[in-house]
């Protein structure tokens, strides 16, 4: 059992050393035994775990995706814990949508295996069919907006593809520009974000309840919502 | 004469297959000799040409931001053709913008070395100090929207930089999915993009001028234009 336990332990730490080199230095460049050096084991136990660099790399790519699994998983439970995503004063579905792209954003921040993950999913050669993280969330974001606009939050002239297609290629944008200057992946930016679009998005009456900073959890709820969103006229002519 | 035009004509043969092989196959991959053997010339005049893999990759990132520089400067000679770019009719600063992000797509679309020149401005390690592609699209996007709101054509509760921001964030990401599937990069992707986006930047006197579809060269100028933009009253609650 204990023993078992070092595998697992080894076998993390691999993948762990394995996305912080590809993120570093790209996945072409790093050698297994970089790899194995960075990680504190030898050579043999690497081979051990992974047959090669490609399997390491469907690893980190498979870590990558439970964690974006949880993300989005997560988000909606919340949701859930609050009323349902229709309730009143949750904001429902295109608050989760907020939160969720708040959370994934927090992600490529701090966690290289997500990071990787992502990367991975850009590289010409994919590390397996299918393995791409970005279809994934788009897939995630475009159910999201479907539920929004069947709750009736989503202005009457807003097509939810066409809402997906712009949060999806924002948030890819986010990520590809984070990777060279962390400014992009802040809180800040997002928020700003969001206030800029939610305004396009939701209904007025939708709107008051959304929160562009997100909710955090144990946040959820209709009284806990921070900075509130400031509702201002449109300006016309 | 003649052999100075050869010259000139291998250099470029080899940026061009360098860039592709780089698209295709990601820069680490790509051997020397895969390359001047796709150009059709010897490794010897590769050589002659180019120092190092690195060397070669500086003059695709060179070319690249030569036609980024051709894109940007003829957006605004186009809206200054067509009478400036705050002329009645024109659409401003902000359809400079919207025909620019057309062009820009339509070139990483069709053009090679434009792509190759934004994907090596995301690789880990830079080509060259500074050479960042999608930096320089920045400044040149953050410029146009600073003009936008002289020119009053923003609404007012819009802050050109976070409208930046947006704009950047979404084209970088329309670019880095097009890598993957040229549906990302589409005009009419990117024309969806705009009729949900202006109406949220733009004051409702600007939006009426606007073509989300943007004008072509020879189009410009206000009977010239294609689909209008369909003011739609905004869906309150």
């Amino acid at each position: 059992m204990a023993q078992q336990e070092r595998a697992v332990r080894t076998r993390n730490a691999l993948i762990e050393s394995a996305a912080e080199l590809f993120c570093k230095d790209g996945f072409d460049v790093v050698s297994l035994s970089t790899i194995s050096a960075r990680a504190g084991v030898s050579n043999g136990a690497l081979h051990f775990h992974f047959a090669s660099k490609a399997a390491l790399a469907a690893a980190v790519w498979e870590a990558a995706a439970q964690r974006l699994r949880r993300i989005t998983v997560e988000g909606r439970a919340r949701a859930e814990a609050a009323g349902g995503p229709g309730a009143a004063g949750s904001g429902g579905s295109l608050q989760v949508l907020v939160d969720t792209t708040h959370a994934l954003l927090r992600g490529l921040r701090h966690d290289v295996i997500l990071r990787a993950g992502f990367d991975l999913s850009e590289s010409p050669v994919p590390v397996a069919a299918g393995a791409d993280l970005r279809r994934r969330w788009q897939t995630w974001v475009e159910g999201v907006l479907a539920e929004a606009a069947r709750e009736g939050a989503l202005a009457r002239d807003v097509a939810p593809q066409d809402a997906a297609h712009a949060v999806v290629a924002a948030t890819v944008g986010f990520g590809a520009l984070g990777s060279r200057n962390a400014q992009w992946l802040s809180q800040s930016m997002l928020t700003r974000f969001w206030a800029l679009l939610l305004p396009r998005l939701a209904t007025e009456a939708a709107l008051k309840g959304l929160v562009p900073s997100g909710r955090r959890e144990g946040t959820a709820g209709a009284d806990a919502v921070p900075p509130p969103f400031r509702v201002t006229a449109r300006s016309g002519a």
